[in-house]
């Protein structure tokens, strides 16, 4: 962007501007490792005809736009890699309708998945998807990247519920994607083609969300494993019952002790021998019914060797439990520099996946943490600098991270789950697709983006 | 198509290719009015490698390409436009895997539907969509038109299970769309752009779906309404308690008369006064669950002014019901010349809706029978020809469905719900989407199938 360039912007857009060397910090990172890619300038709109007019301006002048929530992403999905606008959507931040007669949400990108879920809830409504960050994260992100989260083994992810889309694309123009409706047969669907484009093909305005009744009750267990693959194997189990539990997490001995350790207040011991948890929800409208689902469940798991399951016996349990699981990341993160992978398999497959990953470790002398989200196969592993030297560390642990992808695609997986391809998973397109397959996918993008300003380098090279 | 290269395919596809009259006039017909446009020629592979050799030779020489399953659709998608080839899946045939540990199912296009869903239901697995059609029609055919059917009001549609796609690029390329789980960020949404794609992007030669554990009870009732507009305004409300019925079908009485009139062996009366009525089936685990939702149910009832409601006591009676359901679409068609439009909208704007399409009919002079799948707003509206003069068919009618489109779309909706664009509809695309949502379609049109062979003049002008 030449000077004249940010001069203009500046001015122009003086009420919605941030310039100063630490907003530009500030909005040139997310939670990616330690990765920092300050923007120009900072614009913070809040109208879809505010936008229109930025991209239109930014497209006529090739300067590149980066869509910015509230930089929760793990991939580097929101770091602006060539400068030009960080265009963050915190102002966009109004539910603008709940309509309780066709269970829908009609909303801006910029509120907090965890205030959409509260306001639905009020109304008997569920919004299930909610990835670990729900608490800081904004939808638009979630539909950037196709958040999933624990529920998703029972509920599906965030492109579940995705109905209908305002999008502005590149050149200022505002479509919607689709209809306000449940079915839909009315030519191609370019709402799924937005949901998870990771802000490379327009920038999501308003959101339309089909939502569900809101489960009046739910059971929480934990469940310790003498044998990390067993646990893996439980999982399989436990969904051939026909049981479909609304949250099924894995987490290795250090994800579990580790975050205990980082956070300081919370009651819990494990014991060492236990190599692994599963946390186990099951939700619904009836209470004697989710009681006989864990007693089924318990059942299976005696095949599995376990130790004593954990009953939580109230809501203050439950949500410590939960933030255990929840804050594994941060903990992970506060404990050393690691890279996480976002691995996922068919579920039956993820026994495999996990000893792979430590077969791998050895081979490449690292340690990994693996936890996630097991009901779906969906794997987050981290990988642990420790006493790995700067030279292996960037140098040999590509080597070893596509030797972990090309396992999870050979099992039938993908290489991200929820996480999105961003800045840094970019480099491994080529393992879950042939040259053919991207080449349609960079032709797509030039399609809608032909200048290529919107959030250029992510996804694809 | 020239003479040599009919010649060509013949001889070079000998043992897989028709060109008798009554072939060629037998897959120049699908299910959509009287409709006939027959190909040159039919073949019928049995291989990928035998569908990428075809279309190589095809796009080499600009030879159109209709993909063909069983031909039930509605919208004219399996219809020949151009003569050329007409590509037969019949063949392709073979449920490859049912995968019982990660609850998926791995099949070839050609398998009828109802077979899919037996052949699952052995294992305890659910694959829920089921169109009226589901005894003859293909899950190809299926996924091209992003099939529906009643249950999607609680299991939702095609496009919801489809987790991967092996599809043959009209130059014969190979790709597979995605990856067997659950959960996928990585890269465009290629497998939901093929969904509903009605074999205009390439020709689905493999296809993963995800399965659910199969229901093991139902119940069915069947209620008659004094007021047809009574009986949609009942489906919000009992949306609104929170039960989630597994199916929720509206039948004017036309509908349903005409229907006993066309079916002689079944036993069953309705009464004059009723003018509508909802067929509704709650599904599940545990049949007292099921026994208060229907009491629940009848609860909400009694405020609209219902007839008697009849519970199906048996299995047979049961499969009576749903018997009427499903061939009320072809007892129209023997009933009168006709046209059917796929409306849909917002469940809670379906009394509106039908209002709205009985005022177009008084306007323009005719009479309609409406049926359908009201539990997610998916309104057929049959139009009699009745006593209507040729040109008023011709001419005037396209004015009117005109109008009813753009009253779908006021109310939140779209043009089609399961039926498709096909070639019927195509001249109403400008309806949902603005000329800026058109073009990106078509050049997606164009980077997939840039010589246009790939069932020409479906979906987009």
């Amino acid at each position: 962007m030449t000077k004249e360039q940010l001069y203009y912007l500046k001015k122009k857009f003086s009420n919605i501007a941030l310039i100063d060397n630490s907003s530009l910090e500030k909005y040139g990172k997310d939670e990616t490792e330690d990765l920092l890619f300050p923007p120009h300038i900072v614009l913070r709109p809040s109208t879809t005809e505010e936008i229109s007019a930025i991209l239109k301006y930014c497209n006529e002048n090739k300067i590149p736009v980066t869509p910015s929530g509230a930089r929760t992403g793990l991939s580097g999905g929101a770091l602006p890699i060539k400068g030009g606008v960080a265009l963050s959507m915190e102002k966009m931040n109004k539910i603008i309708k709940i309509d309780e007669n066709n269970s829908q949400v009609i909303t801006e990108p910029g509120v907090i998945t965890q205030n959409l879920q509260d306001a639905v809830r009020e109304k008997g409504l569920f919004y299930p998807p909610d990835p670990a960050s729900k608490g800081s994260c904004f939808i638009g992100g979630n539909i950037a990247e196709n958040s999933g989260g624990p529920k998703a083994v029972k509920y599906g992810v965030t492109a579940d519920y995705v109905l209908n889309l305002e999008v502005v694309l590149p050149n200022g123009d505002i479509i919607w994607t689709g209809a306000n409706v449940l079915k839909n047969a009315t030519g191609y669907n370019l709402t799924q083609l937005i949901v998870g484009s990771e802000g490379t093909l327009g920038v999501v305005t308003k959101i339309v969300l089909r939502l569900i009744p809101h489960p009046t009750t739910n059971m929480l267990m934990l469940v310790p494993f003498y044998d990390a693959k067993k646990a893996c194997e439980a999982v399989a189990a436990i969904m051939k019952t026909g049981i479909t539990p609304s949250g099924m997490e894995f987490m290795e001995r250090d994800a579990i002790q580790w975050t205990l350790n980082n956070i300081p207040n919370i009651q819990m011991e494990i014991n060492e021998k236990h190599e692994a948890h599963l946390l186990i929800e099951v939700d619904g409208f009836d209470e004697s019914k989710l009681l006989e689902e864990c007693e089924k469940i318990a059942e299976v798991l005696e095949q599995f060797e376990t130790g004593e399951i954990l009953f939580a016996d109230s809501q203050a349990q439950k949500d410590r439990l939960w933030e255990v699981r929840r804050k594994v990341g941060e903990a992970v993160k506060s404990h050393s520099i690691y890279k996480e992978e976002d691995t996922v398999v068919p579920r039956y497959e993820l026994p495999q996946l996990l000893s792979g990953v430590k077969k791998i470790g050895a081979k490449y002398g690292f340690k990994s943490v693996c936890y996630g989200h097991a009901g779906d196969g969906n794997l987050h592993v981290n990988i642990i600098k420790g006493d790995l030297t700067e030279e292996q560390w960037n140098e040999e642990l590509p080597l070893a991270i596509r030797e972990i992808f090309e396992l999870t695609v050979d099992l039938g997986g993908t290489i991200s789950g929820e996480h999105g391809i961003g800045w840094v998973q970019k480099p491994y397109m080529d393992i879950p697709f042939t040259p053919i397959s991207l080449r349609l996918m960079k032709e797509i993008k030039q399609i809608f983006d032909p200048n290529n300003i919107m959030n250029p380098d992510k996804i694809l090279n």
